[in-house]
């Protein structure tokens, strides 16, 4: 399974926009191969979200980018964005709340 | 629900071992209020490992670390780690595998 951890920042005051067009655009991830998705308020930056994801493989996250209510979100929030991302690419082993064994 | 990220580098060549305490000791987390617990191995440092948490509250995350599985694991893994930890905390908003509305 593919993991992926990554954190955007907001413009001033964003934050609750991004999250809610973030939170409008995944009812198609399942089918795409998506296993998990959070969406998180940053604890200690008021203008910073957190998204952990795992995919069945790197390839199903790579596709998932151009499904149409993903392509919409990534056009919408860009420009509520400052561009300061963070990413960490995993390889996840199992843990509560996934599939085993795939 | 309350977001936990967080991870841990291992003495070399440990990390496995390290995997399969940490994987071992999940059985009772879900009844302690664990959503979604998922351990990775980092995609570009072969010495670290990310664990990604979501828990119903911050309070079943902390009641969580006296759990006799969990204080087993700990104590293990300990002498594994090289002592370099990240952490971040979140407010988790919603999204994909997880119970909503809680």
């Amino acid at each position: 399974m593919y993991g992926y951890i990554g954190s955007m920042r907001t413009r001033p005051g964003k934050r609750a926009e991004v999250i809610a067009l973030l939170s409008g655009s995944l009812e198609d991830l399942p089918a795409a191969g998506c296993l998990s998705y959070v969406v998180s308020e940053c604890a200690d930056d008021e203008d910073r979200i957190w998204v952990t994801e795992v995919w069945e493989s790197a390839e199903h996250h790579s596709a998932s980018l151009q499904l149409p209510a993903t392509r919409a979100a990534i056009t919408a929030v860009m420009p509520l964005l400052t561009g300061e991302f963070t990413r960490q690419e995993t390889r996840v082993t199992g843990g509560v709340g996934l599939p085993v064994n795939r």
